[in-house]
């Protein structure tokens, strides 16, 4: 039997994350979530997810604007093992209460605390830290990114200490509000809370962050440099990420010269969305000097995170024992 | 039988092409070139399609970077029905000459000047001119995007004259090159080329324009003022546009308020690429005053002459006699 | 004896009305105010402007803040003629009372409707209807520049009807807030107020606008076409403007390409905070078509408005019956 | 008696060398050189500075675009004491045998290689070093800039190491062709040359770097992270840099959250071009941990190496031996 998923808020993850369920064989959708009757509503519609809504009053404002719903969100509770919670900041408290109160499990995405749920998750880290458990959740982005290429530098190599920069992107593509349009504008309180967020899964790893936010919309980049305990070449390193799930090598001599080459290259490999839902690494910005590593890599920050929430449903759903299985299931079914 | 095409160019439009021919059940790609070993001649090899280069050089090169190479584009020749030239602008006359030599037909993009072929096309507009014809060229993004909606008017209403600004990005998303990064630049030749570009499709058409480039990549924009000779109301031309083929009404009202959100929008609805092939006028900034309409629309640059060209394919090589049947064919395939 | 001018507002209008008016002979800043105590208020204390503050509260923090403080807004009124209102949007109503209260004059800018004062100022075109008057309000940055070009054509061969694309910069440079960062905007509801703004200043022009918000910060640019009652030539419409005030001529051919080249030029010409004071148009931009002209024209939004205030600070302070010798005596003083 | 200058290009940084010289009461331009005729050659024109072009024809093509000529480059040579050479890149080592030939002396910028003169300059770390000399460099805007905070800091405390990202702008402002409109491009080539460049002023520093570029044209800005000998607290790091020239200290508390705001401040201040000749650094966003020191810090790209030239002509013409003497009176003259 198939785990049920719900998901509160279809936006940015969650219109991802219903996608990437559908396409795996042991969970399905059974409804997603909309607060307002904006284009994303009807493209629930379209896709046939049965669409809840918050009250009685949205129902009728829905429904004025020609979408259908399938009944209030208190109502998808009943349906669901699991609630993939994609709901903006800062309601995340109030809604694991209600998930508590319809006895339903619940992940979270990595903009709320770790001291919400006590438990974060990446697969390849610590998948069985989710195992069984009500509340889970998947680190952000940048975290899910750092975590990609550090945990397994660590467990091959030791590492001494890391020093990232994070130059993220400042809105996403679907998002026209926000600026900067022509800055460059600082992360001030330092280090910033990168560092923290990968340590709520390598708690012993020694990392100091900054960041930065830039006129981009695409994809995140970061600089990273780390001290290693053990000795490695440029090759071995490369060699290692080259056997690491969810880590894509690229090459600026091929042509990827930049975040903009990459989103081209997810677009034509035929990915839902045009997404890139591995980390990037270019293989000719790699480099060891001594006993410090520095490379570049890109994240996808709408969807690198979508291939953890489903191994996360399954370690938290107890359907697959193993971390590399549900991996292997997981990026089969994703193109990946 | 199939009619066997090749296209030479893999690029933006190129790919795109691919994708759209291989989607149709009445034609197919048997190659595809390449000039230089990019990150895009790997994904014609993971595609599938056959890769032709120009000379045993570039062969060598290929083999060395890990690409697979089919033959010489000459080699290619012997193999197609006709040719999609999606070449870079200055090489079309040398190539046309090619195309003659060898006894195939052509399709050149609106890069090219439309005394180049004599013919130009519009699949609407005047889908039979290029009955059988050797050589034909579909004309460029903002042409295509004003005839789509500028057609229809035309034959209902009547026009009796057309001004139009357009707002051009300045460079495709998978370009990191061209700028400008802070600046809107005007083209500064008067009336623009736009214009007379339209009229080789619409010969009696009265139209004036003037553009501006502008830091954006995703798509172009157009405001437009027409001079109907018919009474028209602004709810009359909104149901024309609704029952027009390849033209897409949006609201403000549902949060599509930009560019931003219509891609957005595109990549939800599961188009390959995230392509938007339709013109999308916005159904709330549409207006009749008097005698004039005024509209705004936005045109995807990197995709909506696709259908078009394989409209154009089918009466090049007189598989479908009806415009209006091909163009459901077309669009049905791919999922428009 | 000079005219003493209060500021109320040091942002991006207000901080540059303060340096032309002390640039003048015949009047004076005698104080400035601000409502927080970010970095402007440094600077006002820098350049020796007598600050004055909302309350006792904010007396108390900007103090704290190291920011010598002058008084009370209130203290303020009772030492000026006139007032320059540069507060934001939505508060004009009540401090326009304040003004009246305090029995001084009142300037209020483009944001707010011509209903708060009834009285709309341009040097050119109307200096006198301010005359003598206790509240006026000067256009707007861009109908400020649609007027400086319209108004000179309309003199001499009288205009039939304008049509106008106003392409918007998204954000002033020192605001790294908004965007949108890779989109285009349309401004839906159509025709857009600009043409009605126009027309509080010329009430008989038939004028229609349209207008989009693009990712730039430093300029708005002007794709107008406008239909002549009398016979034009390209050349006798560029010596016209060759002759107005406060419009200045350039040229793509001397490599201003864009409105990136405009700003680099203002900055080399030695003008306060490199701002452009004039409506900048492309000379080989101009073109006669039969009875049409078309041109492009850009507007630097921080500062044309800045000569105008002046103007309507003499006109309504009646110390200079001659509107052009009051746009001389601006223009002089302002390195224009 | 003045010494006299010629400007070797006439470009962003050749024109505000020209401003400096021209404010300090012992040096003077007395010619400045362009090879074609756009808008910063009317400029000269304007500015009054002599014009000299490369050879007659370029004469005759200035004069035709009514551009006042002083002479050919050559004969510029005979009236100088010194040429600053802002020529762009490839074209020095020719240049500099001219000079040689013309036994004059000649300043070169950070886009050539330290092997060109064999000596580098830094006002406050090696002044010293050009006394006298024939040939000297003013290191690039960014070694500039790292020079600028880090030699003080190793001079109290002593830097075991540093490593910094360079997040730099793609393209000045006055330039529209350049890009990326969207994406983030990695410098490949790690560590990246701005390291070893650092070492051609300080030789024994051990410093790595990494550099991005992105889609904005006002400043370059930096993330640092040095390793300190002696025992640091934040306050007194600040301190240290409070007390330096040509570093400046800003909080995002008081508004200065980006560099978007950083030249709003610059175009306040009142200086020429709007410019921000020092290093500016967060107050705010400094942060000692252990023995390791964060920073965020900016750089005008356009303007920091200014006041270096000036201290440099001053060396290697030997007008003033202390290089603090020189520092101040550069900056004096310049309002810094």
């Amino acid at each position: 039997m198939k785990v049920k998923v719900g998901i509160n808020g279809f936006g940015t993850i969650g219109k991802r994350a219903a996608t990437a369920i559908e396409q795996q064989d042991d969970m399905m959708v059974v409804g997603v979530t909309k607060t307002r009757p904006t284009f994303e509503a009807y493209t629930a519609n379209d896709l046939g997810y049965p669409l809840y809504v918050p009250d009685e009053e949205a129902k009728a404002e829905f429904k004025k604007a020609g979408i259908k719903v399938a009944g209030l969100i208190r109502d998808m509770y009943k349906k669901v093992d699991i609630i993939v919670d994609c709901t903006p900041g800062d309601v995340a408290e109030g809604y694991k209460k209600e998930y508590a109160d319809a006895g339903v499990k619940g992940i979270f995405q990595g903009g709320e605390d770790h001291s919400l749920t006590g438990i974060s998750f990446n697969a390849s880290a610590n998948y069985k830290e989710s195992w069984g458990a009500q509340f889970s959740r998947v680190v952000s982005c940048n975290t899910t990114g750092l975590i990609r290429t550090l945990y397994p530098l660590d467990k091959r190599y030791g590492i001494q200490n890391v020093f990232a920069t994070l130059i993220r992107r400042s809105a996403d593509p679907g998002n026209s509000k926000s600026g900067p349009i022509n800055a460059i504008e600082p992360s001030l309180k330092i280090p910033t809370h990168h560092g923290p967020d990968v340590q709520s899964i390598m708690p012993w790893l020694n990392i100091q962050t900054m960041a930065v936010k830039v006129p981009t919309t695409i994809m995140h980049l970061h600089t990273i440099m780390v001290k290693l305990n053990a000795e490695a070449s440029t090759e071995d390193v490369i060699a290692l990420w080259r056997d690491t799930k969810r880590v894509k090598l690229v090459k600026g001599k091929s042509g990827i010269k930049s975040s903009a080459q990459i989103m081209e290259l997810a677009r034509d490999l035929g990915r839902s969305r045009g997404d890139m839902f591995e980390i990037v690494v270019w293989e000719d910005g790699v480099k060891v000097v001594g006993d410090t590593l520095y490379y570049y890599q890109a994240v996808h920050q709408e969807s690198d995170v979508i291939p953890e929430i489903i191994d996360c449903i399954r370690s938290m759903c107890k359907t697959e024992e193993n971390a590399s299985a549900s991996m292997s299931r997981t990026d089969k079914a994703m193109g990946i």
